[in-house]
């Protein structure tokens, strides 16, 4: 059986290269993993995906198992062959819906009860119940239960929050190391979530917590993570020190500007996530821009920067500038849409139609630019 | 230059089996034309609808003159190069609309008055601008104006349009005949359209002045073509003798059921075009069924039958029972969509989350079906 092992490469700085080894494949790290939250990168088929040289996608607990239910996926042969998708899957735990579905989740010591989005049902989730979810849905790398915490909430609120999810890493560990195995029969990776919010010593009490469990691979979790950049980087200077170098560190749900991505690589992190590209594609926002590399280490970090002529490395395509644009979105581009030589005044003309077409070329190229961001990002870091 | 040629290459009763030239390439008939009313097979690019097989495919003269205009489009070097699809293109004349649009639409002896759909400003069309659009656009094969008559009309209204499609017809050859080349250089084709609603006086008299005009293909045209199939039968009885041999026919807007493309290329017709295959997809309706050959005339008919297990040929991918389904949409379908593997538990879950990927699939295989239906009638009727 394949078992997860994560190889560091090499670094620059604090940036990494490395590869682990899943029962889909390697995984060769930096990378951005597009999300497929109901097993469906949205608007794309498994061949586009494919095509975007994703090595790795997500899946939403949540989401699966309230439609269509992990156990009419496992009875399907599991989330990849239901999805028609042969490589690596990560799946969440739903812990992220503690955060996001607010008011209408109830957390309590021993789970969190929420209502679905779908019929307004009681569901409980625990540790125990997101492993065995997860077990089910037959990912490759499985995320231990968490809270995800605002970054408004007290430092009380934040303490007694920590204790939870370390209290259910503990218990999500517990319930994976029975059996290590999907419902399919292939090892599973179990990664912990590191939390604590915008507190200097939760943080580093998470990590060192996290750390000392044996999990697969390290992940940072919160709000912060991604959506606040600053607080991301001190989240990262606080705790960098404490990780083991040779598991891989996933920033959840960072990934939504080209220049986090970037960033996030030089404070240390290897894998990344985000539903950005897809929905900005889907709004308008087309990433234009490119990495360049000083070759020199300043202040601590590689010398790697994103550099765009658009505002946030975005081009927004339904501007009537663009309506009688001959280019491709991006010239250099290797994306599918680029490539075939979809032009700016056509997507624009399809943007503005609301035309199915629009969406699903503009995230092909959203997701595809991340993807090769990382790349490139990598190949910098091997041949510095 | 080259120019519009059809030639018959065989009949089997009343069906026929030929093949036309245009600039961008040979048709062969029988033939369905997907519809991309915007420059878009709606969820699906220009390599998806390649891969259908389809020969030819529409554009609306109406649509693409309000967004994003005939100029804009002439300006990008024509519709195949905006929408980038190298194959031929048909265009209708935007007399449909005419229908459509009912009470925002004014019908005068010059022409009609339309009001925007998308900002309802005031629009004039008459023969002579419907011709220049076209002329913009760049198709291949160009329509007359006219106006399509419903089937409820009495027996005065439907003369008097009739007489007007008639002058249009006549208005919209001599514009046509002063310059037969598109704007972008290559020939367009011209077709007519026969009209005359349920009266076979008028319908008999329509055929013969279009025909005596010298158009380059004859289309037969309203409300009941596709849409009433017994009228349908009825109207080509009574003008099918008078049509000339040496030029395709096309019934306008026929293609929703696979039964009915079966039955008009029985009938004595060549081309079909019907939105109904990719609006039915979306709707969850997918085509299942094959035609079968009992491969001897039966009253006047060359003895084709389309034969389903489903209703109407058509199977409800929302339905419960195919939530647990692990069979492909169709066996022995050479769609995308079946040869990748797709299930249709899967699908049903995509249709049920309204995932965007679903839309494409599903259109992709309704497309490649018609496609393929009107193959296969080809090659029955060649080895017969």
């Amino acid at each position: 059986m394949v078992k997860f092992g994560f190889k560091l490469k090499k670094t620059l700085g604090k940036a990494r290269v490395g590869e682990f080894s899943t029962a889909h494949g390697v995984v060769k790290t930096p990378i951005f993993m597009p999300v497929g939250t109901k097993a469906s990168v949205k608007a794309l088929d498994s061949r586009d995906v494919r095509n975007t040289q994703a090595q790795i996608i997500l899946g939403n607990t949540y989401h699966l198992y309230l439609r269509p239910g992990e156990t009419l996926i496992a009875e399907r042969g599991g989330l990849h062959q239901f999805m028609n998708w042969s490589g690596p899957i990560l799946t969440d735990s739903g812990g992220f819906q503690v955060f996001s579905l607010g008011e209408n989740a109830q957390i309590s010591a021993d789970g969190v009860e929420f209502q679905s989005h779908l019929d307004g049902s009681k569901l409980f989730f625990t540790p125990k119940k997101s492993i065995e979810i997860q077990r089910m849905l037959g990912a490759d790398i499985i995320m231990a239960f968490d809270e995800c915490t605002p970054d408004t909430a007290d430092i009380e609120y934040v303490t007694q929050a920590l204790d939870r999810t370390h209290c259910w890493a503990k218990q999500s560990h517990a319930c994976w190391q029975k059996q290590k195995t999907s419902a399919q029969g292939y090892y599973q990776a179990l990664f912990g979530i590191i939390q604590g919010g915008l507190h200097q010593q939760l943080r580093e009490q998470s990590a060192q917590f996290i750390t000392a469990l044996g999990f697969d691979g390290i992940a940072v979790g919160g709000e912060t993570i991604g959506y606040n950049m600053p607080g991301t980087q001190q989240v990262m200077n606080w705790i960098e020190h404490l990780l083991p170098i040779d598991k891989p560190r996933y920033a959840m749900g960072l990934g939504q500007d080209p220049q986090d991505i970037v960033d996030a690589v030089q404070m240390g992190f290897d894998m990344f996530d985000c539903v950005g590209p897809t929905r900005l594609a889907r709004n308008g926002a087309l990433y234009h821009g490119q990495l360049e590399h000083r070759g020199q280490l300043e202040q601590g970090r590689s010398g790697f920067k994103f550099m765009s002529a658009f505002d946030q490395g975005r081009l927004n395509i339904g501007r009537v500038d663009f309506k009688t644009d001959d280019e491709v979105i991006m010239k250099g581009c290797d994306c599918y849409t680029c490539k075939a030589g979809y032009t700016r005044a056509y997507l624009n003309h399809l943007y503005k139609s609301q035309e199915l077409s629009y969406y699903r070329l503009a995230s092909i190229h959203n997701v595809r630019f991340m993807i090769r961001l990382t790349e490139e990002i990598r190949a910098g870091i091997l041949k510095s």
